[in-house]
């Protein structure tokens, strides 16, 4: 019984949190990628490219949202054998590659990636399970040096792509600093590893939760909008204030930002230390002539991830977006990145130093549309009509001339049957022209044009004077096909 | 006590069957694609690009290897919810785009793709498990201009990458014209879908089987060299002359193949039909100026796939390489594909004609490396060393300059202590040239320039007099950096 049903058709869909990119966003997105890693070149880094799949083990629990560690990837065991499972960054790839291949790859070790990483996560509007991410990392060098020239490229890869200067900022803290503030506030033990990871990620929203909520999380814990309550470090008024000091330890220049964290840490000597790489690194890329209208030492930022050990660094577009309740915000991060000496140790046993950028592709992106930075549409084809079934040679041969003269066309490959479907067509692919040669023109040797933007032009406003010397169609000799569509291109 | 013991470390390991594509490998490939997708964007063609993931209902069950049909794929079952796998191949996922989509898309839709796939089989030498493809389909033409459209690329794109004409060949057949034979040959009933099966697969390795093993298949069935034994079709004599007369029907031009075509289809109508269609391909594809120079009629190509309908396609390289047994052999398949009618009506119900190519992107690589047609080596970057360490400000305002310039350049990472060490890591590097600036240069506001590609050549052929007029170390002014170290790339 059960076999005479008929079968089930399967459903077109892309499984939930995925999706689809059609011609200009693949486009955009990859003109994007280009100029950055035209960058990145410059500055000496070869590209390395690993495969989506790595073992479990190999990738460790590094995900961001620390909050649900057993979460985040999606894996699967091999028969009996190992449990694999799809990368969810470009940085723990790169920490096995680095282990794997030590004994081969320069040192240090200046890579980028580029490429997309999947999180087993929620999806929600505008946050997938699969996006791009585009790193660059010097794995084998503990100078901030290689922290500072991370900073100056993120700076010129942003400037390239068409961020202009004054659009964006290049904000570096270092962790250690923070670890001093910690030490200050008597938050140092091993034991105190909890509360100092709810004040670590306390700071890291204080974009979103303003200081009250920051001080809430840094108290008993704060209650959000939905009425959930989120539990707090509880660390006491004395404490709370140097934690509170060192967020707004800002000022206007980066010499007086300086000596007010030398305040703050007081005698912590690891303290002193981050205070004093901060100095190094602003003083490296002063040399280069990054100043602080592009680069600045902000203590505000200190980025969410457990593992970095010393410089942080975040790239903040600084103009202002309308958001979806229509008022004005400032557009945000779209890159960041810092010093994490202990990913490779997981492997060898051995400390090797590792620093790296990570830039947000589908925010940056988007950014770029905002601006009106980048070519929405791409360049629709000519489109030569079929009017005679029985002489598709001939049509054919006519986009081979133009292809051939390096003018993107197309024959009609539909039924040619409804000419209207035709031109409906062309008008989908935003074609500009249409070629069009029925019997008669043949057999005179001649072909039509039909400028298909100016025609919707003329359809848009009909009285317009300005087209009146512009005829929306041409008849032109047949031989001449490749030249008058090139003059009517230019146009 | 199993606490004690130290956590074991990771192991860096690539999953069995991935590998890692390091520096060149990555940017030979890009650049071979970019200028596929060139060819492909000037036919009209738009990118897509599809999430690696898939639903297992979606893909379907269309790997090329249908004596495996239960394997082959990396699949997971989400939280009680639908069973996700990666993507095998392209065509699959266009399959579900062209059916989710139907109401949005142009018709006819052209579109390319590009991107890596995954094969869940047992690794073996040169074998991956996951890998490049890059594909062009017109889906919702029924027309053979379609299919003839899609050679005339093939053979543009090979040529655009590097292939010169005369060393390639575009090979067109029809299954239908297969399935004529198949009727004469009395294997046409759905009963017989086994044995066609067979035949199909068995012409598919004339290749590699000669006629005498293919003739085999044919009957009770072959040994191979190991020993193992493939069940035959079970053709009788008769049956089995008629599908051979089918392999070696080619003929010096493509009017006698054909003629040749239409004596062993008979009176099929199906067969009769397909020998029409590869008529038609041939005029059109003459229209535009490829002749069987570069695209040919040949029966000998069925392809393995199973759900091909119509015309079938592969382009072959036609020059001579030295396999692993010193015997030179041609180079082979490097692209392949053809018209399949079914794979939309699966989700729709309705029939959707589409044809589509792809092209084995390692094979491609692989026959461009053997002719020398690819830059195997990047270009590396001018390398600052560091003599003293507290100077890291002016050695990175130094590679500031050159980078600004356009030049490739880095300053050496790595601990400065022992010179030796940031030579070793600047020849690693490739490093064109080596700038050094210790205290009494800088006190005489000069830097060395060492010219590390004369510097190799000296060192391989010390005498020869041809480097005698040339230093491989200036001093140069340090205001002078960036035009004198361009001036020593140029030579």
């Amino acid at each position: 019984m059960a076999n005479d049903k008929p079968a089930r058709r399967p459903k077109a869909e892309t499984p939930k949190g995925f999706r689809d990119y059609f011609g200009a966003e693949v486009t955009e997105r990859k003109a994007m990628l280009d100029a950055i890693a035209g960058v990145y070149h410059r500055y000496g880094f070869d590209p390395l490219e690993t495969s989506a799949v790595e073992t479990v083990e190999a990738l460790g629990k590094f995900l961001p949202d620390v909050d649900r560690p057993n979460e985040g990837v999606f894996a699967w065991q091999e028969d009996e054998a190992d449990w694999l499972a799809l990368r969810y960054d470009l940085t723990a790839p790169l920490a096995r590659v680095a282990a794997q291949y030590r004994n081969d790859l320069p040192s240090p070790y200046r890579r980028y990636a580029m490429g997309p990483v999947w999180r087993n996560e929620k999806p929600g509007p505008g946050r997938f399970r699969q996006f791009y991410q585009c790193d660059a990392d010097t794995v084998g060098s503990g100078s901030v040096a290689a922290d500072a020239e991370i900073c100056a490229m993120l700076a010129d890869a942003l400037e390239t792509v068409g961020i202009p200067r004054g659009d964006y900022v290049v904000k570096v803290n270092n962790r250690k600093v923070l670890n001093g503030v910690m030490e200050v506030a008597g938050l140092a033990g091993d034991d105190k590893d909890a509360e100092r990871g709810i004040v670590l990620r306390a700071i890291d929203k204080i974009d979103r939760l303003g200081p009250e909520g920051v001080r809430a999380l840094l108290g008993e814990g704060r209650k959000d909008e939905s009425g959930d309550f989120t539990k707090g470090a509880g660390l006491n008024e004395a404490q709370a204030a140097v934690v509170m000091g060192f967020t707004n330890a800002k000022r206007d220049s980066g010499a007086e930002t300086v000596a007010r964290l030398h305040e703050l840490v007081g005698r912590s000597v690891i303290g002193a230390e981050g205070v004093d790489e901060l100095e190094q690194i602003a003083s490296l890329l002063a040399a280069q002539g990054y100043g602080p209208d592009r680069i600045v030492i902000d203590p505000g930022v200190v980025r969410g991830l457990g593992y970095y050990t010393g410089p942080v660094y975040e790239a903040e577009l600084t103009f202002q977006i309308t958001d979806e309740k229509g008022r004005p915000r400032n557009f945000g991060s779209v890159a960041g990145g810092g010093r994490y000496d202990g990913l490779v140790k997981r492997f060898t046993g051995q400390d090797v130093p590792a620093t790296g950028v990570s830039i947000g592709v589908d925010r940056l992106l988007a950014a770029l549309r905002a601006k009106g930075r980048t070519q929405g549409e791409s360049e629709g084809p000519v489109v030569v009509t079929v009017m005679d079934r029985d002489r598709m040679a001939d049509y054919m041969a006519m986009v081979g001339e133009l292809r051939q003269a390096g003018i993107r066309a197309e024959v009609y490959l539909g039924n040619p049957k409804n000419f209207g479907n035709q031109l409906k067509y062309a008008d989908k692919r935003q074609s500009p022209i249409a070629v069009i040669q029925g019997g008669n023109e043949a057999a005179e040797g001649k072909v039509i044009l039909k400028d298909l933007i100016l025609g919707a032009k003329i359809a848009e406003s009909a009285t317009l004077e300005e087209w009146k010397d512009r005829p929306a169609q041409v008849l032109v000799d047949r031989a001449d096909l490749v030249a008058e569509v090139r003059k009517m291109l230019e146009k």
